[in-house]
């Protein structure tokens, strides 16, 4: 098919283009026949031009472009004019000029699609992920795709810039699970032994600091085999740092630098570093999660003290067996009804807590169902802690610490979306650091590691791991923004014996540790640096910086929740010659 | 452990820093304890300082020092001080001045290392690659791995520079097997079904264009389940680009800015663009390969006419059975002794072909055992076609033109060799253009793509298809570098007829392409543009501007020839569980 190149894109032409001879090529994005006339809006990734077709420019075009439709491809060339006074549309950068078509190759027809090539549409998502060629011409989806490929390239500007290398760690790796699922990849050549796709580059990263390469960084792809959440995908992609000879404070720095740049590149905010730190325990008891969103308040306070003694012996024998009473004040909540009430407190009881105590503070005082049993002081005590004012009201639960502040997390979330709190122009990012070493799962009855097996204790906790295990905390932290984990690391253990003795904590055998990281173990016995590291959830942040609000949009081609890619219809059976070859057959 | 961070690396220090406080880190490279003091050279991959330990600077310091070895891992903090006369080191760029030791901290201690950390080992690669942490400190493969990071940062910038959007294609994708065998990964959640790893994201990046990105590029892992060769690894890395509304000399101009930013960037010569283009048919005749190796002469010319009346019966009958006769003339081959030409003539025979003529041109005229055959006469012209002169022996080979030139491409390599016939220092670039569209595979009993499917055939060769394909040229297009494949691409189909046609003439029935490319056949009803790519060996390149002698060298997790990691123990065995919860056993 014999064309003329374009000379120009969509998106190019300007007044001072007017009298030019050009050529455009794109995609119809609408028609309008005005009988004498015809116009095109032509579009293509750089914007959308509008050309004429008429019989006063030339018959043969403007016949042909009567053939004309939604998504044709068409190459158009003609010449620059200035729009009549009147028709100018100031809201496309091309809108003061038109293109005159005066010769027109239809290079590819098209159906009618079955969803219109426009922003905010409210189409299936299936049916947009099943013609995704479809779904990504929309301007808002090629944005989104724009915008991840500037962040690619920042990154890799950032880090090239800070003397980190790049290095590209394998993807048939060991199966090591531990944490997720491993997608595992049965050997040809090799019978009955299979690769694993990585969860992360984790031992490969420390490696290559025993190998001496310092500062390292990756955009890697990753892969875990859970059952999906709506904001999971199988395969994933990860920032992944890694950095010899430094400590937590060196790590932040790098980080913070990176956000700073995104920020400022892709949004053009200033965001003020250093962000700042809350320990583990300050966000959880503070805000009931390691993860909190700081762009409202409802900050918790600690009532066991006042309550301990009292007469309402559900708080006093509570506080008695160790557990905590603690709660926040919620504005204007004094005035919630009986039915408002009740409603959170079984949306409380859900959470799996006994119940939810609340004193409302009105001009008149305490408004509480258990004034009769705290008293009014202590319930003006409660409410003070809290910072309640008149007409607020003070949530309380009591439970153990974890659930008590996980509840009161959830709890705190809940009515920040009730009372629409979020200022969702701010941008809160800041760390949360000393997160415990180890966390109990009551599914496998074990100690699990809270980050991951490598992660090294603090100095000073080191006597935890022969004591106290659950005490010790790790060299831990996570980056939040606005309330999402967006990147999470550690100063690594270096040495054979230390994590020797930190895989045995987590159940980890001698024989199983040989046989899963012995290599790792081997390593640092010849020479292995201090080094610690971090990896940012890629998708997450574009996600969270392009306001969308799930990661498929910021994917091209996502799988949906059951990992299934309705475009091309895979997973999708084989034959058994190819199970043949590799030594497998289905169960 | 407490120490001080360091304050430089170890390829930093001047005599500017002289007087200066300073801390390091590093390796030990090597000790040589005087007594009295004790020489360190201290290493990290910024380059090698020289500390010095004595009793007169520091007790405390000195004495630890005594306990170092080989690739202890340390901190040092000392004064930076002019080194003595005479035992200044003009070899590395910190060689004017030595670190006084003040402090010493063990940071981890070492093994004796199973091979030496220094270049040009002679130790067996499996040793390396099972302490591939102890060979990646070795200076020539921090350089190499260096190299490549620079790679990746041209490349990256080249192209965004250029317009090209970055986009991650998935790594979990549909089982296409067309050409070499994928990798099968099992999926938990769809019983029964496989993902596949990308042997190349063709489809998805035609896709792309199809949603209008226009200007697509990635450095993306690729991977072919194949019996591994000397140079080929199970998971390689690529650089895909695909762009739309364009022509063959719009990729291959973006590519040669590629390759002169390398070659300017990496290695300091201006390469000259355009390269040279050679059909298809002009490197098979002329030099006997598809990817030929210019650095050296040695052109083939064709005698068939020359012989085809000749009285010659096995080249004119040959000739008139549609077969060719034609080589070359090997410069000083004159002199060959009867053992080297029966050397040679079996080598010849080993390839395939029924033997080796030859005929040796001398100071006296022509000395060949078949000139009684053809007479002088044609000796003669035979020597002028082939460009001989004196001293010259001129190889003939005859057998049909498939065999009659690929032989000869082999024997003319081989011959290169023999004779040294290779500058080195030369980079020898070039395209080779109008490939066929299909080649038959004996193997297979039935035409295969010699491109890949997805190629369109000339515009004027179209024809062919209906009335005879093997005749149809592609619009595919190889680079060559050194006689290397270093990329290759085509511009595409693009509308579902044509796909649908060759797919056909592959034997891919309307079922199976149905099943396999369905998703694409379909998008291209929705508004196709032309579009076209090409795909680079991105680990090849590394090793050639690099000089490496194996792609295991430029890549810091290489697996052997039988796809093992020998450094992790990979692939390995896995659970039952792991294989049930697959829905997979083992046969």
């Amino acid at each position: 098919m014999q064309y003329k190149k374009r000379t120009h894109t969509c998106g190019e032409l300007r007044p001072s283009h007017i009298g030019q001879p050009i050529t455009l090529t794109g995609w119809v994005d609408t028609r309008r026949d005005l009988g004498g006339v015809i116009f095109i809006d032509l579009r293509d990734r750089y914007g959308i031009t509008q050309v004429v077709f008429g019989p006063q420019y030339e018959e043969k075009a403007h016949q042909l472009a009567k053939e004309l439709r939604s998504e044709y491809v068409i190459s158009v060339t003609g010449k620059v004019e200035q729009r009549p006074e009147g028709t100018i549309n100031p809201k496309i950068l091309t809108g003061e000029v038109d293109v005159v078509g005066m010769e027109l190759v239809i290079l590819n027809k098209a159906e009618n699609p079955p969803f219109a090539i426009e922003d905010d549409i409210d189409t299936n998502e299936d049916l947009r992920l099943k013609y995704r060629y479809l779904d990504l011409r929309r301007s808002e989806m090629q944005k989104r795709l724009l915008f991840r490929h500037k962040m690619y390239q920042i990154t890799r500007k950032y880090f090239d810039e800070h003397n980190f290398v790049e290095i590209e760690t394998p993807v048939l790796m060991k199966s090591t699970p531990e944490g997720a699922r491993d997608f595992l990849v049965p050997s040809r050549i090799n019978p009955g032994k299979f690769y694993a796709l990585p969860q992360s580059p984790q031992t490969y990263k420390q490696i290559l600091m025993v190998a001496g390469f310092d500062r390292y960084f990756q955009v890697v792809k990753c892969f875990r085999d859970e059952d999906l959440r709506a904001d999971r995908q199988p395969e994933f992609t990860q920032i992944d740092v890694e950095m010899s000879f430094i400590d937590e404070l060196d790590i932040q720095t790098i980080v913070e630098g990176l956000m700073k740049k995104f920020f400022k590149e892709l949004l053009n905010i200033e965001v003020q570093t250093p962000f700042p730190r809350l320990s583990y325990k300050e966000a959880m008891e503070g805000y009931g999660s390691d993860k909190p969103d700081l762009r409202f308040g409802l900050k918790f306070a600690d009532f066991s003290e006042l309550v301990k003694d009292s007469g309402f012996k559900v708080f006093s024998e509570s506080v008695k067996k160790g557990n905590v009473v603690a709660g926040f004040a919620v504005p204007g909540g004094a005035g919630f009804t009986r039915n408002q009430m009740d409603n959170l407190v079984d949306f409380t009881k859900s959470l799996g807590v006994g119940g939810l105590a609340y004193i409302k503070l009105t001009d008149k005082g305490i408004d509480s169902a258990i004034e009769k049993f705290l008293g009014n002081e202590i319930c003006l005590k409660i409410c003070e802690a809290a910072g309640a004012k008149p007409g607020d009201n003070v949530f309380i639960v009591s439970d153990t610490w974890q659930k008590t502040y996980s509840t009161l997390g959830t709890l705190r979330l809940e009515m920040a979306k009730r009372l629409n709190l979020t200022d969702e122009n701010k941008w809160n990012l800041l760390w949360v650091v000393d997160f415990p070493m180890f966390e109990y799962s009551e599914e496998e009855k074990r100690f699990v590691a809270m980050h991951h097996p490598f992660t090294s204790p603090k100095p000073e906790d080191e006597h935890f791991l022969n004591t106290d295990p659950p005490k010790a905390r790790a060299r831990a932290y996570d980056l939040v923004l606005n309330g999402n984990e967006i990147a999470g690391g550690s100063i690594r253990i270096f040495n054979s014996e230390m994590q020797s003795k930190v895989f045995s904590l987590l159940g980890i055998g001698t024989e199983e540790a040989k046989t899963k990281f012995g290599f790792m173990l081997d390593a640092f016995k010849f020479g292995a640096p201090p080094h610690g590291g971090i990896a940012f959830g890629f998708d997450r942040i574009a996600m969270l910086l392009t306001n969308s609000k799930s990661i498929r949009d910021v994917i091209a081609f996502p799988k949906t929740s059951s990992g299934y890619s309705l475009m091309d219809d895979n997973p999708s059976e084989v034959d058994k010659k190819q199970l043949d070859e590799l030594h497998i057959k289905l169960k």
